[in-house]
């Protein structure tokens, strides 16, 4: 028995999102049912809503920061009851089965996760609809608890923008003394500050304006380095033993190689495409530095990531929209008019659906 | 006292190499004379002699891969006497303070290493010469003891091609059941397959001609996979730990990629210069796969490299030349027509020096 769910839709690349009836699957014995309350807006989002990566399937419900409350378990669950707060984010299943998987990083998995959204059900074949939207069901395994201490709208980023930015930062064992610094001030680079600090790093910012000093020391950077200054460039050589970088477009990664440590490397976690201009080998040869990249996280390390929001009171600064803000809300975020993620309060949605 | 000898030094960038008489230091304290028997040939010696780089000083005697018999040791050596078998490589000195000299890293000094040729002395900031000469005097600390089972001429390359893929196998903790693969057979290529065979790995060369593949098992390939075949290329996805790519020439590394495994290394040992064309970060993201480089060795590493090799019978393949034959030898390592490493019989030098 499958439920009538109301969403937001792209219904084609070009058009804007509009209120869209569809069915959720019925009830699989490992499934939650969840009432969301929030949704995150991912840049990816966007994108996909617009096709700009190719492959995207309409009508398309997009939304994987999710956060919303348990209202039916199936028979097999152990790990959720009805009331919980729970969250999902990027992937709602995987094969289970691969090298990847196994070791709990089902984002790396390779037969390749099933996203949450413009993915395909590994048993139905049907297409995944996101978070823009009333409900949705999942097996539990690819749910996460959120924990009570945190604001729901303000945890919903931590679904997506804050598991990339965990992830590699653990990865890479950064703690106590570690030097970091981040490329990028928005969603993803907003949480990679306050993670970093939290976890004891010494933290440091590159940006193109300095008009962003004030708020990223108020995020938690240590030091703010304006990329384009040569001086300020040259300062911190050998400095770091990791950048996350997450620029979403291409951009020179030449200056920043040189502010790596030895050993150091620069994790790419926002940029899908080719690295333009040309990166020189130099740097990586004189100094055993990497070029690597990072892709969201795995279930277990979510609900670690949580935990530890949780402990130390960490989630994402947002603006609360409605979801007829979305399209307006796509716009602002393709001009960076956006501190730091835009969440869709889903009661907003509930209105709509009389 | 500096002592008199006779070299092969290129004048100037245009110039062939001819018979140059220098002067080398006076011996200090800490200081080894060695008597060069052999010197191998390195395409940076080529690229240096002829200023490819940009930096060379003139003249220029090439050569670091030095194999030669102590005859000289200043008052507080302690580890060599007169007699010995001795190799010197890319490095005559560093700044010995830093965090990587520290950790036996002085390829990646702070500071700087001081190269063997075309370096410039830290002490009386003299322009180094290399080993395409009679005699040399270096610092005990970057002289390594050559096996007595080894053949000398056939171990003057693993001062530079073998330690340059050492270790970089020995950092990435190639051993028993690793899946490595080598892109370029020549000098570092053909080391790198004996290396990464010996350490106990499954070996691959990717090559895109497979007139290779017979000279390619004997080194101890265990497969040749074709990177201009798409299919065969297709069946090696995300198979290997570490590729070692040896090739010196700029080449697209885009269709390696995803024959890395989850969190799989591809190690830049020969490129400098930029990558073209551009390096695409899907794979980079989606695998948590690292383009990284690796120079050289740093010293204790290469005494390791070479008792590893004294104890397993691991040599370079050569072709022995004449000194008065090393500018015809150029030009054929341009036609990447050698197997796989001229060494200079220094000798044929000493014969000049009437
Ligand atoms: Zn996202
Ligand atoms: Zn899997
Ligand atoms: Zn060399
Ligand atoms: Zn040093």
């Amino acid at each position: 028995m499958t439920i009538k769910v109301l969403g937001y839709a792209a219904q084609s690349a070009s058009q804007a999102l509009a209120p869209f009836q569809f069915e959720r699957r019925s009830l699989r014995n490992n499934d939650i049912v969840i009432e969301i309350l929030y949704c995150g807006v991912c840049h990816s989002d966007l994108h996909q809503a617009r096709n700009d990566w190719g492959g995207s399937a309409y009508p398309m419900v997009p939304g994987h920061e999710i956060v919303g409350k348990v209202i039916g378990i199936g028979p097999n669950t152990t790990r959720f009851k009805v009331g919980d707060h729970v969250g999902v984010g990027c992937m709602v299943d995987s094969c289970r089965d691969c090298q990847a998987c196994k070791k709990g990083l089902e984002q790396y998995c390779e037969k390749f996760p099933t996203y949450t959204y413009n993915g395909v059900d590994r048993h139905d074949h049907t297409v995944t609809q996101g978070g823009y939207s009333e409900k949705i069901i999942v097996s539990e395994d690819f749910v996460v608890k959120i924990p009570d201490s945190l604001d729901l709208k303000a945890a919903a980023p931590l679904l997506c923008a804050g598991i990339t930015t965990w992830s590699p930062l653990r990865h890479w064992k950064v703690g106590k003394g570690s030097k970091v610094a981040v490329t990028g001030l928005g969603g993803l680079g907003h949480m990679a500050i306050k993670f970093a600090k939290a976890l004891g790093a010494e933290v440091t910012l590159f940006t193109r304006s300095l008009g962003k000093s004030e708020d990223a020391k108020k995020l938690g950077a240590d030091r703010i380095i304006l990329s384009t200054d040569r001086k300020q460039m040259e300062s911190v050589r050998g400095e770091f033993e990791l950048i996350i970088d997450t620029v979403p477009s291409a951009h020179d990664l030449n200056p920043y190689l040189p502010t790596l440590g030895l050993d150091g490397n620069l994790v790419l976690v926002g940029l899908l495409g080719p690295i333009e201009p040309f990166l020189h080998t130099v740097p990586l040869l004189l100094g055993r530095r990497s070029v690597t990249g990072s892709a969201i996280g795995g279930i277990a390390e979510t609900q670690e990531m949580l935990d530890f929001c949780g402990k130390h009171g960490i989630v994402s600064d947002i603006e609360e929209i409605k979801i007829q803000e979305i399209n307006a809300a796509y716009e602002r975020m393709l001009k960076s008019d956006v501190k730091y993620r835009f969440v869709i309060d889903i009661a907003s949605l509930r209105s709509e659906a009389v």
